[in-house]
């Protein structure tokens, strides 16, 4: 393949409490502004605390989860009386690292998040975009003390739901595993190792490394399950079986363990052979999501660099 | 010392979801409530979800902690239109389990709680109890899936403010490290055998075996440890150290990490040796609890057994 030549990437914004209690983010968040972080050498730094009502209560979201807030519909959908805070605040954002599309809007985002499952860390990320593959690889590269790996959401754009889907690049970190309202030094080290080395590979860029082309592996989305259910209550009736937890991305096979029902059976995997994801995420039991499954895939991409004036 | 006799232990209460965020004990009701499980052998059981409008909210409380509210002053104190919803749920399992300090009382309760802390399996009671630490020393010699620990608060029951505090007997089960809203199979069977086990030996007991004394071992709450925070906006300015994250019941020596600044500053423990616990415990953090310290005593008991008629 060709190199590719990209302007500079000269505006990032690094977003946390997208949801308010995933605690790196907002921690991450109030820390570069504290320390009034606003440019590192070519690099013009936005820090915004994304949901700072949800941040306040420490909950996920208040009325409305944001992170579903920024496709083009909602986006464009008029205020009224009865508009939650989260779809206010998403257009607001929009407003202020956007508009999403469109040739203002930020080079990059990246959106600082937490989850329950033991995914070490992750980035998530919309369609195929080179500049976004050559930072997680270069992320993936340098950090050693979790597993790194890319998650691709095979999502049209004007579809994608999340924050970082407003700048033209973007991506979301995601580590874990970390409970809901809580810090821990660990799990902050690594997403600010992961934020710095994401600064440094746009200064690299912007100044006129050229990074080879190559491949990398990625997880796609394929299908969520659900918990067992009780049909009149709705009520789950079983938990991740101990065999599953803790093990996102071990593959599952058919005939593997996957619920222990409160009265002790097993529920087995069935059908094809895939990876786990998000396996007891906090707050996808309200989403009905026990676990997302995955195909493991290669992505191949070419070399970039910055376009010469 | 002799053998001490109590009347027969016939009405115990296992309760759940006193914190409406903590999922083993919210399960374990359900589903001993949905297993009509009313009576085993000489014991009947009342089984209690005891904060529904917090369960349903899957929040720790939605007013106050109703964990906090079974004082004696709180529970005669009178109801107004501006009493919390906890502490008119307070009063209201005070008349079905108590009144407190009553004839009248259960001879047991068994509260079941979930921390975000690596502490394993503990009973937490007050003052000195030979039944309850018999039961405790019954669990222990049983469960070898992780450690069971005994925590001593040492206040006096008029003062007591959690709901075990109501009954003639009564401990909280505390088991983690658990996400609040999170419901993990480990967990789960170890909450589920602890209670089938303190229902095993209440049928023992009560069928008239005498149940030698000795020693156990326990942790008394000498103090509690706030996170550094900034004198200005209040917030916290440092996680709990990765050197004592987990380590729950590890000697804390002088000299070694208990903090890690954001701008990467270790605070080190001054002072005596104690055992920290409750060690990042989420629900905390309103608090104004990082960790708690305690000391490690030996208590000593005597042999028990039912009294004849």
């Amino acid at each position: 393949m060709e190199c590719v030549s990209f302007s500079p990437l000269s505006r990032v914004a690094i977003c946390g409490g997208t949801h308010g209690n995933e605690m790196s983010g907002v921690y991450m968040a109030r820390e570069m502004q504290k320390q009034k972080v606003e440019k590192a050498g070519s690099v013009f730094i936005t820090t915004v605390l994304a949901n700072p009502r949800a941040v306040d209560a420490c909950k996920r979201y208040t009325d409305t989860d944001l992170n579903r807030c920024f496709t083009d519909a909602l986006l464009s959908s008029p205020i009224t009386d009865s508009t939650s805070y989260e779809l206010r605040r998403a257009q607001e954002l929009n407003a202020q690292l956007g508009p999403k599309g469109s040739e203002e809007a930020v080079d990059l985002i990246c959106d600082l998040h937490n989850t329950t499952a033991n995914m070490g860390l992750c980035l998530i990320f919309y369609s195929l975009d080179w500049i976004t593959m050559h930072i997680y690889k270069y992320i993936q590269s340098k950090i050693t003390s979790a597993p790194v790996r890319a998650i691709q959401l095979d999502i049209p754009i004007s579809e994608a739901y999340s924050l970082e889907s407003v700048g033209k690049h973007g991506f979301a970190i995601e580590v874990g595993p970390q409970p809901g309202g809580v810090l821990r030094a660990d799990i902050f080290n690594m997403v600010k190792e992961a934020v710095d080395l994401t600064i440094e590979w746009l200064q690299l860029f912007n100044s006129g490394s050229t990074f080879e082309g190559g491949e990398v592996e990625a997880y796609t989305l394929t299908k969520s399950v659900d918990y067992p259910r009780d049909p009149m209550t709705n009520e789950i009736t079983a938990a991740i079986h101990p065999k599953l937890q803790d093990n996102d991305f071990k593959l599952l096979q058919p005939g593997d363990p996957i619920f222990l029902s409160f009265s002790g059976k097993t529920v087995k995997h069935e059908g094809e052979e895939l990876y786990p994801f998000f396996v007891n995420e906090c707050a996808y039991y309200e989403k009905k999501i026990a676990f997302h499954l995955a195909r493991k895939i290669t992505l191949t991409f070419p070399s970039v660099s910055v376009k010469k004036d």
